[in-house]
């Protein structure tokens, strides 16, 4: 089986079209709306959910389209909100600016298959959509996410084993909680700061990533929230002036460079 | 700062384009070349390895296309390779087909640039293109990756932390490869299709995914390879009778349904 490509999208201020108003849609609604996608939904009938958190619109002036006129990125809220059955003329409320991805999530198998098949004729074959469950018509899975100290995770099982991926999601989550990542983080970004003052030109900024890296990776994160900052900008300021990369043994370091 | 959302792509035969031959190309590549898409090169100079292990081309008629007139899904080869700086001719060569993803990996910022811009000008505002070390130009970033018995996993630092997203990645693969996953695999497998057979028809698939959901996270991938099969399927038979998802309390599953 081949791999999946997963990557991380940058959404803000982009359309994404989203057919349909329930349970499977409100799944994807959580995942979008964090991302500051101009999201349209079109549903004759929208989740209460839905409509409760993230509506907050205008009425509509032909009683079917709703839009928020009020949005911005960051306000959490649906751009649009059709009160109807999808119908071709609802491609055009991407306003020319293209759909980054057009998403269906309604019971009917064969209106799902027309809208993909309508979707790539408009777009073109590399417009992504994806239909639920039908892998066929996907171009895109979503699997399973971890949030984590201002990290995502995307665990996919490429269609075989949606259970499984969750499984490893639930294991890496409770895995990650036991780590001090907080700390982790913070410890890490003073001894960037601190070693890059020591040397701001950007003529070491080659050697001192190199230096970081290595550094980091001697620690690991199971040890970086216990890294000694003022004991490794000393071996730093040591070991640029002759710009070696050859660090004491591993053990060593975790014995003397931490607190 | 915006969430990224984060996809599985599934990209058997479809256009991928990538403009540029040297190590940053060559990561994009041992990505891509795993998804069975159809995967063209635009570079005057290309890194002998990618040659070496992704070309076996015949020879350009016009001396700069080369197409690998055998390509077929899983061969691991590259589709094209285009032997020349870049020109805007060269979109042409999706075969109308269009490309799923437009990337570049070259020094020639000012060139990026206007790739990026011809591209979204040719194909609309959601044609989806990743401009190497300009995240302002990136519809996607790429994050740190783990592959794990069938299963991706992708870290994404959102462009804040690379380093910590890497530091991450190499803790989360430490710790699965501590857990028995194949077995897991195995054993969660042989349940699935044990009760499957018990009652294949579909007026009972709901009942059986709630009962298998609620089953493995009682489990959890800690204790999924240690489960009894045997003994799960009696339990599961004389549930079924009742339609019921009471399971018995935890600590007595995982002592009494374990081998």
């Amino acid at each position: 089986m081949a791999n999946s490509l997963q990557l991380a999208h940058q959404l803000k201020g982009k359309h994404v079209l989203l057919v349909g108003g329930g349970e499977v849609a409100l799944t994807r609604i959580l995942k979008l709306i964090k991302t500051d996608c101009k999201l349209t939904i079109v549903a004759p009938v929208i989740h209460e959910k839905i409509l409760r958190k993230y509506g907050g619109f205008d009425t509509a002036s032909d009683g079917k389209v709703h839009r928020n006129e009020k949005w911005v990125p960051g306000c959490l809220k649906l751009y649009q909100y059709v009160e109807d059955t999808f119908n071709d003329d609802y491609f055009a409320l991407d306003n020319k600016e293209g759909w980054s991805f057009i998403m269906t999530a309604i019971p009917d198998q064969v209106e799902s298959e027309r809208i993909y098949k309508k979707a790539k004729s408009i777009y073109g074959p590399q417009q992504m959509v994806n239909v639920a469950d039908n892998p066929p018509l996907c171009d895109f899975y979503f699997g399973a996410n971890v949030e984590v100290e201002g990290l995502q995770l995307l665990i996919s099982s490429n269609g075989s084993s949606p259970r499984f991926a969750a499984l490893i999601r639930d294991e890496v989550k409770r895995h990650l909680e036991t780590l001090d990542l907080e700390k982790s983080v913070e410890t890490l970004g003073t001894l960037r700061s601190r070693i890059r003052d020591l040397s701001p030109d950007m003529s070491q900024s080659k050697y001192r990533m190199q230096w970081i890296k290595q550094c980091t990776d001697i620690f690991g994160i199971q040890n970086a929230a216990r890294i000694d900052v003022d004991k490794l900008v000393q071996l730093y300021k040591t070991m640029s002036q002759e710009q070696s990369l050859t660090f004491p043994p591993r053990t060593e370091v975790l014995a003397n460079y931490t607190v």
